[in-house]
């Protein structure tokens, strides 16, 4: 084997300092650090400047505030990379949203390669030319891609064999039948008056699952009728 | 004013180390640092074990994988800082999406107290007792809530007064006005024998804003069909 590791990640960024951040802690930074199931990478765009001053930038054309990364210096960036047939990702409020079957086959693949943008975006033509991916973390707009980038490359890593062990669930999760999860309950048996559902200390396992199965139903359908509309279709299509 | 910052910010988290990452770059980290324009505190959730072993969870009511963060350590963490009115916010797969007109009702006010929870999830007795708005960022499960949680506060922290200056634009961005931004351009204008496209060049302004203005409603068309069809039934109640 050639590769140095199993999943291999390539962050472009202008700010290499804001990583690792969470990649770094817990089982996903043992993963890294001392396992080697994955590696980071990150590679300072500001090193591919065309210009004396170092910039990276330049205004849009046909106008408007901001300013916009050059194509010339984003390819430049990308192609220092060995691309080893890794997916290319911009991460960008204008991209499709990320979902946990993109997240599962990236996952499923050799790696990635992360482009985290500043300013108001990166030249189209290299995202076209280069066939990026664009993605999108939550309806909301961010400072640069580097925070987006962090929850892509988490949700991805910790899907790596190995990396969480036996120490975390994959099954029953959020988004991965179509339906939100149930809500949880630990010891105490009492916290300030609340008592955990009665059901839960039944001992019964089916009333548990019904239970369990009627709150995901629930949440789902009040916090995210657009899952919920998804869901009932594919059950629909399931009963035909 | 006894507050320390315009805008507070307090993470409880069991990875503390995880922080500041992105936010601590750029004009973000510069306005915090330097320029005491918002302020973040991370509170490490480890202190507040109840258990000489130093454990923060138990296994899930009901049974079933993984482990649960138990309410009174979370309670106690939390009720250690002071609120200061601030909304209480928990990153989690279950909650409601991360929204641009949330970021901003956040951004307006005092600051933000964000859990960040690891393992299955959190005792749900706290939330309902302390009153906790839970929140996703994109739908993937992600290994705790510390990346989702460095998303929500960079998109509300730029928007406060002054820490972006005049160095990025805060109109015409995605999901200000339900449509995604159009594409961007810059120098040079030809990228691998890639043209810009002539429009942005005409200096014809009205050309250039129909343009864009096509753009950004085929991109949000083809990548948002939510957000698509949210517009749609937006500019038809307006035209009645």
């Amino acid at each position: 084997m050639s590769r140095a590791a199993p999943f291999e990640v390539t962050v472009l960024t202008m700010f290499p300092e804001a990583f690792p951040g969470p990649l770094g802690v817990s089982l996903i930074g043992t993963a890294w650090r001392e396992a080697g199931l994955w590696s980071l990478e990150t590679l300072d765009i500001r090193g591919f400047s065309k210009d004396k001053r170092g910039f990276l930038d330049d205004t849009p054309a046909g106008g408007g505030p901001g300013q916009v990364m050059r194509a010339d210096v984003i390819a430049s960036a990308l192609d220092s990379v060995e691309r080893r047939e890794r997916p290319l990702l911009y991460m960008s409020a204008r991209g499709r949203p990320l979902t946990q079957a993109r997240v599962k086959e990236w996952a499923d693949g050799p790696g990635l390669i992360v482009l985290a943008g500043r300013f108001e975006g990166v030249d189209q033509r290299v995202l076209d030319a280069r066939g990026f991916e664009e993605v999108s973390v939550g309806d909301a707009v961010l400072a640069g891609g580097e925070a987006a980038a962090l929850v892509t490359i988490e949700a991805c890593v910790r899907l790596v064999p190995g990396v969480l062990g036996q120490a975390e669930s994959l099954s029953e999760e959020s988004f991965e039948d179509g339906l939100l999860e149930h809500p949880q309950y630990t010891r105490p048996r009492t916290f300030e008056g609340l008592e955990i559902p009665q059901v839960l200390l039944s001992g019964h396992h089916a009333l548990v699952a019904d239970w369990r199965r009627a709150e995901r139903e629930r949440a789902t359908r009040e916090r995210r009728p657009d899952l919920w509309a998804a869901w009932l279709a594919n059950q629909q299509a399931k009963g035909d």
